[in-house]
Formats: structure tokens, C-alpha cells, sequence
């Protein structure tokens, strides 16, 4: 019986200064670091061997990736990294902070474009050039809504991960806060009106148990 | 024109202690860490962007790999992990002190040990178990000589490294001390007579560039 565990990268710098962030590429704060080490030893507790783990093309979530890897001594395992793990792309909220933007549009309106799953944030006009992606093919999105980014992201869950779990391989993926959100609520088949009461806390590991069909046993967080 | 840089995992435990270590899967020292960020420092001021690294699944390497990964903002790059490129297995030689079997043996018997191309450490009785491998069907080899070493390596040079490169993308590879003199000797063409005099030091970055058909233009030391 195959297990899935998905967890959020730990604080950011981004984070921690309250900031959307999106695709620009942060650092793990000392307490993130601190945050993906005791991720890492929880999971070690469960004595789960990966066959594989996924994360996205930013670094927060792939300092966390490697971290957790050491902890529970499975460095060796392959590591697939992929844009498609990305958080959501924030657009024209990036970079700003958000009591800030609280402060000009409201909180209702700040809430909409935390939480909402199909309210897209402003755009930006220009698209933003990262050699990363280009190389890919990948153009970067001018901003996404959850479920833009949902999108993009489910083509991963069937090709990549949904066939190693029926494989009875173990997967391990850490990525992000929306991403994740994203994930669950294509897992668990939440309403978008139930979406913005979920959240996905910095480090803290979700255990997923499924049958050999991929349905859903158990779901838990690992402590 | 294809880069390909090359190097030798930092300091490990096991080099501190001047331990035969092979397979085992020791920690890098500090000072081991900090060769790495050096490392990855020496390769940032090249402004080499590399598409592809390639590792071993042991931990002095992968740890190392990512740590200049960091240090060169490449985190996103993907990250393939070979037993192929593992260190050289020492047999019965593992865990011993090397001058201690010097003490035992001589000094002439503990270079040819160490350094001859063709020589065979004593063998292990039994096979070590280990997950990791058995997963990929692969035998843990009981002690090899140094060509038995090049004899799995270069099927991975062939099919994983040299296609990439001559596809023009620059490669990296972080691995061992005997792999790596393993694989100069396949790339330059070395004598079994003169490669005992080949060494690769502890985090020192070795960069190779090809013409289109993969011939040397040029190596040198980075630094």
C-alpha cells in the first residue's frame, strides 16, 4: 500500500517578511532551516523509505528537499525537480507585503487573492526572462489564479507521481503553500468554497495512505 | 563547445581519519563543507551554466553536489545519482587505517593497493545488503581493482554524460577520488603505467573543453 507525503518548504525569507513571493527565488530563513531539519526527523520517526521525491524549481523547497533527505538518510534517492511544483505566481501582488496591500484594498479583498481558487491576481504587463525556464520551453505565467496553477501542476500528479504510487512506491514531495493547496484539494475533491479554509503549514509533513486504486485510507500529520 | 567540470567530493570522515572507506557512506567534515562552498565559489566566477549534474549515491558527494549548486544558483538543475559513479570498492580493505596496513604490509604493497589500475584488494567473504542497490538489481561488488571501478563507470559516461555534451550541454559531476582518476584515464588516454601518478584532491574543480566531437581543447585546475 503506497504512501504519499507532501510538505511545504520551511520559513522563507519571504515568509517571514510577510511578502508575496510567487516564482522569484528566496532564501530558507535560520528558523526554515531549523523547521525542514525537525520535518525531517519526524519523518525519520515513520521509518518510510522513498523510492522518490519531487520539488519544485525554487531553491526554498529544494534546500528543504535536501535536508529532509539527510535526516532520515535517503540521500541517494532520485530527486525530481520540476517547474510545474512551483508556487503560484503571484503577479503584480510579488514582492509586495501583505499588510500593506491590506491596508490599501481591504482585507476582504486581500483574503480573495490569498485564498480564492479562481480569482486571478493583477497581471503583470511584461513577462519576466529566467534562462531556467527558457530552456524548457516553460513561459513564465504574468500571474496565476490557484487554479491556473492547479492546472499546471495536475499534469505532474498523473504522469510523474500517481503511477510510481500504484507502483507501491513510496513519494515524498515538497513544494508549496499554494501548490500543496492545490494538490489537496484535487486529492480530497474540496469545493473552491471550501479551498480558502485550507492551509498548509511551513514544514510540517501530511501523511497520505492509499489503496492499490489510489484511493484515499488515512490522511494525517506526521508528529 | 561542451564544458565539463569534474570533482571530488570534500573532506569526508573517512579522509580525515585516512580511512579505506569505498562504499561505506561517511559524512563530510567541516572542513569538508567548507571546501565545498570554495568549490562552488572557484565555479560561480566561471559563469558556467551547466545543464545537468551527475553524482553517486553516496552522501560526501551528494551533499557536496549541492552545496555547489548553491553557491553557483543552479539549485534547479537536475540532479542524476549513479551507483555507477560510487567511489572505488576497497574489499577488505574497508575501515582499515592506511597506515596501518602500511605498518602490515609495506609501503609498496599499500601504493599498488591504492594506485595500480589492475590490482585487486583482498575480497570480501559476503556480500554487504543495502536497499539502495538491491532495488536497481545491482550487486554490491566485493572489492574492485581500479579497471573493474572504470568498467561500470564508463557505460554511464557513455550513455548518460557524453550524449548531453555533445548536444553541446555543459556537465558537472561530482564524485570520487578513484572514479574520477577512472575517468581521466578513459578521457586522456592514460597508461595503466602512468596513472598511478594521477591524483584528484578534495574539492579542487577540474574543467575539461571539448570540441564538437568531444576532443580535449583544453583542462586545467579552476581556482
Amino acid at each position: 500500500m503506497p504512501t504519499l507525503v507532501i510538505m511545504r518548504h520551511g520559513e522563507s525569507q519571504a515568509n517571514r517578511d510577510n511578502i508575496f513571493t510567487g516564482w522569484s527565488d528566496v532564501s530558507l530563513t535560520d528558523k526554515g532551516v531549523e523547521q525542514a531539519h525537525t520535518a525531517g526527523k519526524v519523518i525519520a520517526k515513520s521509518e518510510l523509505q522513498f523510492d522518490d521525491v519531487h520539488t519544485s524549481f525554487l531553491k526554498r523547497a529544494i534546500i528543504t528537499t535536501n535536508i529532509v533527505l539527510d535526516e532520515i538518510g535517503q540521500n541517494f534517492i532520485p530527486e525530481h525537480k520540476s517547474w510545474r511544483l512551483n508556487e503560484r505566481h503571484y503577479g503584480g501582488l510579488r514582492g509586495k507585503n501583505k499588510l500593506k496591500v491590506k491596508e490599501q484594498v481591504g482585507a476582504k479583498q486581500l483574503k480573495i487573492w490569498r485564498r480564492s481558487f479562481t480569482v486571478v491576481p493583477p497581471l503583470l504587463n511584461k513577462r519576466d526572462e529566467d534562462s531556467r525556464y527558457d530552456r524548457y520551453g516553460v513561459k513564465i505565467p504574468l500571474g496565476e489564479s490557484l487554479e491556473m496553477a492547479q492546472r499546471r501542476l495536475i499534469p505532474y500528479w498523473v504522469d510523474e507521481i500517481a503511477p510510481r504510487l500504484l507502483d507501491g512506491k513510496n513519494q515524498l514531495i515538497v513544494a508549496h503553500g499554494s501548490t500543496l493547496r492545490a494538490l489537496i484539494k484535487f486529492l480530497e475533491n474540496i469545493s473552491d468554497a471550501d479551498i480558502p479554509n485550507v492551509e498548509v503549514p511551513n514544514g510540517k509533513p501530511i501523511r497520505y495512505d492509499f489503496d492499490q486504486n489510489l484511493n484515499i485510507i488515512s490522511k494525517s500529520f506526521m508528529e
